[in-house]
């Protein structure tokens, strides 16, 4: 089911600047039983982009009356919501007046084996840098062609995500996911600064492991961690097996966050 | 009236991947009379970008046929011309079978008044900065947030116009225009390599011009040139009359200029 601002309907009209020029944000928000446990930090990050893109912010309340809507009966889902700016003349300009759009759809959750929670994933090391938009980075918006670049470059299905550096040769995520290394005993996530998506799954770690270090990684050092996995709110805690041919081990540090994943609320995946 | 996959029809499903994440292309062109002078060069960098995003490439001979349905009687217009890699699964892998999502919209003229093309326009000078990503630098892809920030940055009517840069201090561009300088009493224009876009009036003029220096230019070298101009294929060759407090008095480049672009086909700006 899919509601365009509260409407049952499936289209939206093709003079929207969602279409034109990427003007707009989105959310992938994961829904187990009804519940998504990362709600307000999902709403949080949408705010926080609104603030960014200089649109008026939306109602949670009733983004969440429409998410109830289109998510009801179904035992897990994802939720994408999608903010425009909607309608406009021909150009850039903003308009005066913004009516936003409005797009809340269910997805079905995507299937994840237990063994890649279990053994973790492949990931193919994307030539595709990330450039460097201090005034996008973090906000999910609907710029998203690096994204589809990096995620072109392979099509193994034993391959489940890419690793993505800046153009400065720091690594910063997977193509749909955050990344967290081990190194040297110490737990640390790449900086979204300067580019990348502030995950709703990585605010979480970073509240609960407050010791995180938040800091530029070189690739080498992040290739040279004791333990590499993922974080992505649809997908949870994913240990990282390879990198091309550099192999790993899921570690305590990985399992502790799966764990910590699952009492958020996510029960389903028992690595 | 407007054209989608060569039907009449006003919406695109929510679900396609030119407003998932902006995984597109788009163009804008300017008919007279029925006539479109930079029809070839405008059909030349959508193949362009079709190649670079890794898109089936358009066809042109049948995108000619629907531009011609939607001009039909308009004594002048501007086409735009949006092509997306169509529906897809959600996420960011491009799905193996693409069937290209293509919509095709007549809009009126902008009303450029005859002052500013013998005056010239005013630039507001952005602090929005152009990343540098070499990956989509010259295409016209439907991720334009950047340019939609830099617009953002003033409302004042008198101002038709920003100045552009990269995040190194070079001079780029206008918002939805290229830019070139005499300098030292030498044409010049930016790279647009790893930012901008490679403008099919810019083109235009390089191949009459071939004396134009096409490189990089710092900011205080672009704002100290002799005579500044945009180049739009929309709007035309419009002489800088400011940038902020620095003033410019039209030169013989850009009146050459103008007459060339008349030469062309666009006949109406007799400035």
């Amino acid at each position: 089911m899919l509601l365009i601002n509260g409407q049952p309907c499936d289209s939206v009209s093709a003079l929207d600047r969602g279409l034109s020029y990427g003007d707009g944000l989105f959310e992938t928000i994961r829904f187990e039983q009804g519940k998504a446990p990362l709600w307000s930090r999902h709403m949080q990050r949408l705010a926080t982009g609104c603030e960014r893109l200089g649109m008026p912010a939306p109602d949670a309340a009733l983004i969440w009356q429409e998410a109830q809507q289109v998510t009801d009966k179904l035992a897990q889902c994802v939720l994408r919501i999608t903010l425009t700016r909607g309608l406009g003349e021909r150009g850039y300009a903003p308009p005066i007046q913004v009516s936003p759009t409005r797009i809340v759809v269910a997805f079905p959750m995507p299937v994840v084996s237990r063994t890649l929670y279990l053994e973790g994933v492949r990931l193919h090391r994307c030539h595709t840098t990330l450039a460097d938009q201090p005034l996008l980075a973090g906000i999910k918006h609907l710029n998203r062609l690096e994204q589809v670049l990096a995620r072109a470059e392979w099509s193994d299905p034993a391959i489940s995500e890419g690793l993505v550096c800046d153009s400065h040769g720091n690594v910063i995520s997977a193509t749909a996911a955050n990344l967290f290394a081990v190194i040297d005993g110490v737990l640390v996530t790449p900086s979204v600064d300067r580019c990348g998506v502030a995950g709703v799954a990585r605010a979480a770690i970073l509240e609960a492991f407050p010791n995180c270090q938040v800091r530029d990684v070189a690739l080498d050092e992040g290739v040279r961690a004791a333990e590499l996995f993922l974080s992505s709110s649809v997908r949870g805690i994913l240990p990282v097996q390879a990198v091309g041919d550099t192999v790993y081990a899921p570690g305590p540090v990985v399992r502790a966050m799966q764990q910590h994943w699952r009492d958020l609320g996510f029960a389903m995946e028992q690595a």
